[in-house]
C-alpha cells in the first residue's frame, strides 16, 4: 500500500477488485491522482463448498477506505455478474451509477427490492460521455446476449483505456444496432493505452453466430412441431430471445404464457422501456391456456440452467401448479449449460423425457461472447498498447493472451492480472506496483459477511458425517458427576437401527468424564478434550467416519 | 409378485436391478425357472445430495429371497460400475463369479481388500462357455476402454439374449482383437430373441475413433514437447492408454514414473497378467526421479478428472510430496471430464496453468463406447426381435430406441425398461409383467446401509444453514428449571460477531420454557417443540435462515 501511495501522481492505476480467476463478481476500480471510478459491481455464485451460501459479493475494503475519491459506478451491461452485487455495495458507499437504459431498469428493480431509493443514477446514452473527476467514459454500442450493453472508452490523463464488458460482433443483431466497430476504429487511430477484453470464449475459433440465426432455428421448429404445445427454456435476461420466440410464436398464430418470476420481471422491464416489442393480444395470462387448444400454444419459462426451484424443473417434476408436461409437449432447451450444471440440467431433460415430453436440447442457442476472429477484430481496430483480458478463468485469460501474443504484442505488454493487483500504467511503463485486500463476502439469508470461513468449514464437517451431542451436567462447587453424559446425534447414522452403537458411544463418553474427575481434573477444557478425543477414536474404529463431537457441560 | 409366481414357467425373465435411469450400478438378473444367473454388480458414486456418502450399492433383496437360486454372477468388465458392489453383495450371497482374465484380476483386488478369499470364481475365455442351471452363457470379445472386455451370449431356453457390455467397435484395437463381429453375426444367423445393447453414447452420430489414434497424438506431442517433463493424467484402468504412453516414452527415450494408488495397482494387476507390456528399464520409482533430466522423464497419474485427493490435484495444489509442478512442465489431460466434474477439471487446469505449465486438455481422447453407426451395425448383425437399451439415462437409452425404430424395428419390440421392472419374453410375447424391489444402498465409511433417507435430510438441513442446540436441565420430580438454556451453534454464524444475536436467541428461549412451565406444561416434547417454534421465528426474522434446531432437556 505503501509504494502506491508514492507513486500516486505518476500514472493511472487498474486494480480489479473481483472477476479475475473466476467467472462472475466482475468489479474493476480505474484511479488516477484523486478520482476513482468503478466498472461493473458483480456477484457470483457460490462454489459447491460454500454450503447453505446464497451468493458471493466482493470485499470492497478498498473503495471504503478511499470512499472520498470514488466518483462512481459506470455500469457495462445488466448481467448478475456485473450488477447483482451493486445494492449491498451502495448500502455502504452512496456514489452515482450510470448504466445504458435496460441495465439501469434493471438496477432500478434491484434498488427497489432493498429500498434503495436515494441512489443517484443517470442513463447514459451511446455514444455519450460522462465526466468523473479526472476521467471522461465514452459508452459504445456492442452486442451481447442482452440489450444495451456497453463498451467504455476511459479516457485518464494517461491516455486511453477501452474496456469491452461482455460482447460479441453481431452484424444482425435482433434489436438496435450492430457493435460500433467505426468507433473503435476512430479510437484506434487515437491512439489505446490499453484494452480489456472479454476471455470468456477465446478458447474457441472461428466468430459467434448472430442471435438472429436462433430465430431461424425457431421458425423451423415451430413450423415442425405444428401439432404439439411448445415450452421453451431461456435464460430470463435474454431480451432478443424472447423476442423471437414472441416473433415465431405471432407468425405461428400461437399465444404467448411467460412463467418464472425472473422472466416475468425483465420482460415487463424490457417491455416498458421499449427494448421489447409485443404485438397485441399475444401474451396471455397464464390462467387463459386452458381456453386455447394447446398447439396454438408456447410457454416461455425459466429453468433452462436445471435450477431446482425454476418454473421448468417444476414442470418436469409435477410440481408446477399449473402447467403438467406430457406426451403433447415439445420443449426446447433455448440455451447451453453453464459449466457445473451439466448434471443439474440433464437431470430435467431426463425427466421431461421420461414424462412422453419430445425434447429439443442441441443448436437452439448461440453464445453471446466473442470467439478468436472477434477478438482479433477488436484488438486489430483498437491497436493498444497493452493487453488485459478480463473476464475468465486463468484459462481463459491464458487463451486471450496466447491470441495478443499471435498477433504480434510483446509478451511484457500483456498483463494476466489476479484480483487486488494493482497495475499502473503510463505511455512509458506498465509495472504491477502494489495489492489490495480483496475477497469472497458471503450472502446467506440476510447475513452479509456473517458467514466465514469456519462457519463454512462446520457446515462441511456436518454434512459429511453429521454431529454427535455429549451433555452432561456438573455439580456447581463439588464438581460431581449430576447427570448424563447423554448423547444425541443428527446426521451420523440411523439411531434405531445403531442402538447398539450409541449406547457403547455414551459408555465411552461416561468412562471419559468419570476418569477425569476421578483424577481431579475439572478444568473443562480439558475435560470436552477428553470426551472429544476418546469418542472420536471409538467412532472411527467402528464407523471410519468423523462426525463433529461437540460436548456441552452444564453447571448446576 | 403373484403373477410373477403364477407365470413362472412361461418365458424368461430378465430383472434390472440398476443401471437404468442413470450411469452406473449395473446389474441385471435373467431368470428362467429354476435358474437365476447376474449379469454385473457395479456400484454408481453418489449423487451431489448424497452429502458424506462413499458409493451407492444396489439393494440386492430380489436376490436373497430367491437366493437358492441364483448360480452365479456373469462380469462383462473391470469397470467400478460393473464390478464395484461384488464385495458388498457376495458377503451376504455367496455364489461363484465368472469373468474374463483382466476383469477377474481386478475383482481378485477387491475381494482381497474386503477379506473374501472363500469367493469362487472362474476366469472365463473368449468363445468359451459357462453352463449355470438352465442358462449357458458365452463370453464374445468386444472392444472399450478397458482390457478383456466381453459381450455375453445368454442362452435360453426361452432363446438367447445378447448384452454387449459397454463396447466400442474398435478394427485396430491396442492389445488384442478387435471385437469378434463374425461371432455376432453367427448369432444374428442363429437367431436372437433379445438385444441388451449399450446407450452412452447413443445420442453421437458416426463412429468412435480407434483407441490407436490416441498413440499416434502422444507420438505427435512428445516430439512438439521435447524439452520439458511430460505428466499424463488419465483413467487407472484405461490398460491400452497407459500402454500407449508407454510406447511413446520408450521410442522418445524417456523414463516412467507411474503416480496414484489406483493407477499402481491396475499397472501391477495388468502386467502380471501380461495384458501390459513395459520395455525393460522404462518404469522408475519416484524417487529416482531427480536422477534424471526432466525431459527424460514422464509421469502417468490419476486426477484426470479433478477428484480433489488425487495425485495431479496434489501436484497442482501444492500438497504432493515428491513432485511440483512448474513452467517446464507439460501436463497432458488424456480423458474428457464425465458429466458432473467439469468444474473439478476445470479447476485443475488453472491452478496448473497458473503454476507456469503447458496444459493441453483436449483432443487427446477417444471414447470407450459406441457410437450411433457402431450401434446400428450391432444390431444389423444381430437383428434381434427386441431391443432392451442398457447402461444410461433415459436420454440415452430414448436414443438408442430411436434408432433402433429407424431400423425397422416396431415400437411395441423396444423395452425402456426402469431399475425393478420384471420383463418376460419368450419368442411369442414380450410384456413387463411384475416389479421387484430395487434401490440404493448407500455406503458410508464401514456403514452399509445405515445412513438412509432421514440421515441424508439430516446432513442436508446441516449443510444448508448449521444447527442451534439449546440444553436446559430441569429439577426430577419439582419440574423446576435448574439451569439454562444455554445456547450453542455450529455452522449457524460466526458467533464472535454475532453476541448481540445469540444472547437474544437465548432470551427468546429461556422465555419459551419458563411461558410452558409457568402454564403448568412439563411434557418434554411440548416443551421441545415450544423451543424450538419460537427460536425457528425468531431466528428466520432476523436472519431468513432456518437452522436445525435442537432442545435437549436433563433431568438432573
Amino acid at each position: 500500500m505503501k509504494k502506491i501511495e508514492e507513486k500516486r501522481s505518476s500514472g493511472l492505476k487498474i486494480i480489479p477488485l473481483g472477476g479475475l480467476e473466476q467467472i462472475g463478481m466482475n468489479i474493476t476500480a480505474f484511479e488516477y491522482e484523486d478520482s476513482i471510478l468503478v466498472v461493473d459491481c458483480g456477484l457470483s455464485f457460490p462454489e459447491d463448498d460454500m454450503l447453505g451460501i446464497d451468493l458471493v459479493i466482493p470485499d470492497i475494503t478498498y473503495l471504503l477506505e478511499n470512499a472520498d475519491r470514488v466518483k462512481g459506478f459506470v455500469i457495462t451491461h445488466g448481467h448478475e455478474d456485473h450488477i447483482g452485487a451493486l445494492p449491498y455495495v451502495l448500502k455502504e458507499l452512496n456514489v452515482p451509477v450510470y448504466a445504458t437504459r435496460l441495465t439501469m431498469g434493471l438496477i432500478e428493480n434491484k434498488l427497489r427490492e432493498h429500498n434503495l431509493t436515494n441512489v443517484k443514477r443517470k442513463v447514459v446514452k451511446f455514444g455519450q460521455s460522462i465526466n468523473l473527476g479526472q476521467f471522461r467514459v465514452e459508452f459504445i454500442k456492442t452486442n451481447h446476449s442482452i440489450v444495451d450493453a456497453a463498451a467504455l472508452a476511459i479516457y485518464s490523463p494517461a491516455g486511453i483505456v477501452v474496456h469491452t464488458g461482455d460482447f460479441k460482433v453481431d452484424y444482425t443483431p435482433v434489436f438496435g444496432d450492430a457493435i460500433d466497430l467505426q468507433r473503435f476504429a476512430e479510437l484506434g487511430k487515437k491512439g489505446v493505452l490499453a484494452l480489456m477484453c472479454d476471455s470468456t470464449n477465446a478458447e474457441r475459433p472461428g466468430f459467434t453466430a448472430s442471435e438472429r440465426s436462433v430465430g431461424k432455428t425457431f421458425d423451423a421448429l415451430f413450423e415442425e412441431h405444428k401439432n404439439t404445445r411448445i415450452i421453451i427454456a431461456t435464460f430470463a435476461s435474454n431480451v432478443d430471445r424472447v423476442q423471437q420466440i414472441i416473433n415465431s410464436a405471432y407468425k405461428f398464430g400461437r399465444k404467448v404464457v411467460v412463467e418464472g418470476r425472473s422472466m416475468v420481471n425483465t420482460i415487463e422491464v424490457a417491455t416498458n422501456l421499449g427494448c421489447l416489442s409485443v404485438p397485441d393480444n399475444t401474451l396471455i395470462d397464464i390462467e387463459m391456456l386452458k381456453n386455447y387448444p394447446e398447439e396454438k400454444t408456447v410457454i416461455i419459462t425459466t429453468g433452462s440452467q436445471g435450477e431446482s426451484m425454476a418454473a421448468l424443473s417444476r414442470m418436469a417434476g409435477d410440481n408446477h401448479r399449473k402447467i403438467s408436461v406430457g406426451p403433447g409437449d415439445t420443449v426446447i432447451f433455448s440455451s447451453s449449460p453453464i459449466p457445473g450444471n451439466e448434471k443439474a440440467v440433464t437431470h430435467v431433460i431426463n425427466a421431461l423425457l421420461e414424462k412422453g415430453a419430445d425434447v429439443i436440447f442441441q443448436d437452439v442457442h448461440v453464445s453471446g461472447h466473442a470467439c478468436q476472429e472477434e477478438i482479433k477484430l477488436i484488438y486489430t481496430l483498437l491497436h493498444p498498447k497493452y493487453a488485459i483480458p478480463v473476464h475468465g478463468e486463468y484459462k481463459h485469460l491464458t487463451a486471450q493472451a496466447k491470441i495478443a501474443k499471435d498477433l504480434g504484442m510483446e509478451k511484457e505488454n500483456i498483463f494476466i492480472l489476479k484480483s487486488g493487483d494493482v497495475l499502473e500504467l503510463s505511455e512509458d511503463y506498465a509495472q504491477i506496483t502494489g495489492k489490495v485486500v480483496v475477497g469472497d463476502i458471503l450472502v446467506d439469508g440476510l447475513g452479509v459477511g456473517d458467514v466465514g470461513n469456519v462457519v463454512l468449514r462446520d457446515r462441511q464437517h456436518l454434512a459429511e458425517d453429521g454431529i454427535i451431542i455429549v451433555v452432561l451436567a456438573i455439580e456447581s462447587g463439588s464438581d460431581q458427576l449430576l447427570c448424563g453424559p447423554d448423547i444425541v446425534s443428527r446426521g451420523f447414522v440411523y439411531v434405531k437401527e445403531s442402538d447398539e452403537l450409541m449406547e457403547e458411544a455414551r459408555i465411552v463418553a461416561v468412562d471419559a468424564v468419570e476418569g477425569c474427575l476421578d483424577r481431579g481434573i475439572t478444568d473443562w477444557g480439558k475435560l470436552k478434550a477428553s470426551i472429544r478425543d476418546s469418542l472420536s477414536d471409538f467412532v472411527w474404529k467402528k464407523t471410519k467416519r468423523r462426525p463433529m463431537i461437540l460436548p456441552i457441560i452444564m453447571e448446576v
